[in-house]
């Protein structure tokens, strides 16, 4: 067997040939989708939140933690990068933030514990995956995306989740990391009150985390994250978890990542519903989004709102509360970081 | 203050005419209510159930099973109860039959244990409950009736859900109840099979049940409970108590029970996208039935079936798999007993 030399300068021309062919495909990539819509929408829950009861610190942590999250996960985006890294790099910023019911700062069980639920979605290939009642994991979105691309199933509850997501490698912290002082009180101050004058489940809920993206390869993606409702008992799921309730993803009609009073977020399987509103009666995305938000909801008595994204990267942002942590980055580049109601 | 005393003839005469006031009262009901239609179907699952490998006695049993348990419910509908009571009323039946892969008779986990999940929910105020991860429960049907019934949530999972039906006093059985002699053998076999042969999932899971009604108020309700995929992991929640996915009843537009490979039939929201279809795009029940099942799943890979009913109690039973253990009595009485495809 004749084993072929080069002289050193038919190999220093070979490595640059094959440099020079790797930036000429690698920017002919960018060119040709340079035009493609790129867009992501992320929230931090909705709910009673009203300029009286917001601090200026409170209020700039918000938005400072807002912004980081929905400029990181644009540009994953901006980086050719896919919408399902994007909405996994927006929810794991979240998670950390302990302003958020998600991860870090998750609200208390009625056992003062810390009970995570979380879930994903792609567009293209409705491919998801979901994890509820997980104890531990930092960032239960990571979860959640090693169901959608390692395990047959979409599902994955409690203690065998954690189980799975073990074995797939993931950070898990001491309950310590996840309670904070302000949750605390939080629990305390729900399993204090008399049960006529019980807080009003608006304000036990909110927080979840939620994001969209649309990536340059036209894909969609949505993901939500959550520590669920204050004093929760009896194992009870939300919505976040579920596919087509609190997040769904279709290329044909859009990305949805829900937050709210999650009981009639199922029962109106309301991410899923408002896709199929838009493929269904060719409506657009913001008028079947309002309807479900504004309409079906409000009729229901359900609070809460949602982020949505059509395939052409238009963000809606519906929401019947006082106010919803919202922002996005949408396909011109303007940037959108907003709290309250008058803001829109 | 003076007493009022009434003659024995007064007395007399005024018991009877309190008789027949409430047997006309009680008649004009059942005359103004009786033009109405009354439906139930059911299904015990759907997969490769072929003549070739199904015994006489097997046939027979399941057979028997599936009538005991629509006339049931039908009896119901008949006697003026609601089709709550009904779909309850069938799948009880149907949870306590060794054959269905529901209640007593479940599949077996990879630990050897049963896991089961059910939900329920009616039509005219999209009230719905749901349990996962159960153990012990007889009736994991009863559990979800409990959960829509007496509790704020929609879905209670693993021992949070078994602390609530404990404390609204429904009956435990010990493990042995639950296991037989076939699942035992079939989890053995599954786990004895090396990975690169493991039974196909369409064996895996079927026997799932469930039930759709419609009564003689115009209500509709379905119910689905299963015991999973044999040899699951990791608290693998399938379809069936995922409202919108396995089950969903809206009187708008239908009522759907699911049962198949449940990964699919949550990323497609099967039960609530057929009512949907029908309500949005103005199709026939049956006619969006057929699309997602024989179209949508076809086409994604996922085998499986549905039972349907709309508002006027048509029922319609589609599956793409070789057979589905299914039955209904129609609104004009009509009764059918179904297992292989060429019954149809």
């Amino acid at each position: 067997m004749k084993t072929m030399m080069l002289d050193p300068f038919t190999r220093s021309f070979g490595l640059l040939f094959a440099i020079a062919a790797a930036v000429c495909i690698s920017s002919a990539k960018a060119d040709s989708t340079s035009s493609a819509p790129i867009a992501i929408a992320i929230h931090g829950g909705a709910g009673t939140i009203e300029r009286a009861n917001m601090s200026d610190a409170r209020e700039r942590q918000i938005r400072t933690a807002l912004e980081t999250a929905v400029r990181a996960g644009h540009e994953v985006l901006r980086q050719g990068d896919s919408s399902l890294e994007a909405v996994t790099r927006a929810i794991t910023l979240l998670e950390d933030e302990a302003a958020f019911n998600a991860g870090r700062g998750s609200v208390l069980t009625h056992q003062g514990r810390v009970e995570m639920d979380a879930s994903i979605m792609t567009g293209h290939d409705l491919a998801a995956g979901a994890v509820t009642g997980v104890r531990g994991l930092r960032h239960p979105i990571l979860a959640a995306r090693a169901v959608l691309e390692h395990s047959p199933h979409v599902m994955l509850s409690g203690r065998g989740a954690e189980a799975f997501a073990r074995a797939r490698g993931l950070e898990f912290m001491p309950d310590e990391w996840f309670i904070t002082e302000f949750r605390r009180n939080q629990l305390e101050r729900a399993q204090a009150e008399p049960q006529a004058s019980r807080t009003p489940p608006t304000q036990r809920w909110f927080s979840t985390v939620g994001a969209v993206a649309l990536d340059r390869d036209g894909r969609l993606a949505a993901a939500t994250s959550t520590g669920g409702m204050t004093n929760k008992r009896f194992g009870r799921v939300g919505d976040s978890p579920i596919i087509g309730a609190g997040t769904y993803a279709d290329d044909r009609s859009c990305a949805v990542s829900a937050t709210g009073h999650g009981e009639y977020f199922i029962r109106h399987v309301v991410a899923y519903s408002i896709c199929a509103g838009s493929l269904f009666k060719d409506q657009s995305l913001a008028d079947s989004a309002d309807q479900v938000v504004h309409q079906v909801l409000v009729d229901a008595g359900g609070s809460g709102g949602v982020i949505a994204l059509d395939p052409d990267g238009r963000v809606s942002m519906p929401f019947n509360t006082a106010g919803m942590y919202r922002a996005a980055i949408h396909a011109d580049g303007q940037i959108d970081i907003l709290i309250y109601r008058d803001e829109d």
